[in-house]
């Protein structure tokens, strides 16, 4: 059976999701980042970057949130999560994902994680003050170009609505006003009242 | 026939090297960043997300690096230039290519694009003088933990193999010494050498 490695909060919860989404058999193993269990030894053993998610399968362990949710597609092909058979709609697919991972994570990363890529105290607040601008950035352009409606790649829900999602949850906390992206936050609340998300949430928070 | 935006010494590179290895036909198109001209209207109408590499095809536009190097692989299948028929192993292909999108090539990005992520020169001296530690840190991973050798992936050649060199390319401009990681350093020669690597690299110099 699989195992999976999530931290409450985190962008665990799209492939979490799509776990649920697609029926698999899992295991959920909860790290609190509060105490810094992502940098333990025994979960340095898992994933060596300490971060998560991590998915521990029979042929080994996958990181990094898109080729999770493209091995969930892959190996689960009747759940009907990406176009598996149109080389053209999978790569759409793949660079809404990268889009959310590279950038529009990362310029979110900047609120809480600065100590990546800087060192001193000023340099975080200076990252913190502009994460509105830049995570709202990316949204716009998420509202204005890319999401399709009524799901990301248009009447098919696929992998990228729930990586979307999770990434939405941040909004509020990043500075940007649900408001100024009105189709994002449709997409949110439809996202929100799905068996899947609710049940994934649910082992999440421990509800 | 496919056009091809890239600018040099970019990531677009690595997708550059992708199509060579194919054998597709394509016109590429050089931006000039000095220029700006990735931010022309021109071009944003190309990519509104006003970055490198983009790839015009019959269908549609394709974006971000992962994306397009799997499409490579995928349209072009007598390349071999991913797993196609084996989903765990495609997915680590996916997962490697993500870190690099995500993780390398953003700490990288901090010496010379931190007003991405903060608005004040201290900040930005600050990112600059983190960058061989953050970058230095990805590399170390990769050559202790993820290059199987000779290829990323192990005896065969992927889509990892021109995302990998191109990112290695900057090593020695973000301090890091490649004596430091001497396995991604023989990569990186080895590389230097085949036959789609100085075509793509002759047609970005303009040699």
């Amino acid at each position: 059976m699989l195992k999976f490695f999530y931290a409450p909060n985190t962008c665990a919860l799209a492939s979490h999701i799509a776990l649920k989404h697609a029926g698999a058999a899992y295991e959920p193993v909860r790290l609190s980042f509060a105490n810094n269990q992502q940098r333990s030894a025994e979960y340095l053993g898992v994933n060596p970057k300490g971060r998560v998610p991590a998915l521990v399968t029979d042929k080994g362990i996958l990181t990094e949130t898109p080729a999770i949710l493209a091995w969930i597609a892959q190996s689960y092909p009747e759940a009907g999560l990406a176009p598996l058979g149109d080389p053209w709609g999978f790569a759409q697919v793949q660079s809404f994902n990268a889009y959310l991972c590279a950038t529009v994570h990362v310029a979110h990363a900047h609120r809480m994680r600065g100590y990546r890529w800087a060192s001193e105290e000023s340099s975080f607040a200076d990252m913190r003050r502009k994460v509105p601008e830049s995570v709202g950035e990316c949204f716009r352009l998420i509202e204005r170009e890319m999401l399709k409606g009524p799901w990301v790649m248009g009447e098919t829900f696929t992998i990228c609505d729930p990586y979307l999602f999770t990434l939405a949850q941040w909004l509020e906390l990043d500075g940007v006003s649900p408001g100024d992206v009105p189709r994002v936050a449709d997409h949110r609340r439809r996202m929100s009242e799905l068996p899947a998300v609710r049940a994934a949430i649910a082992i999440e928070t421990g509800q």
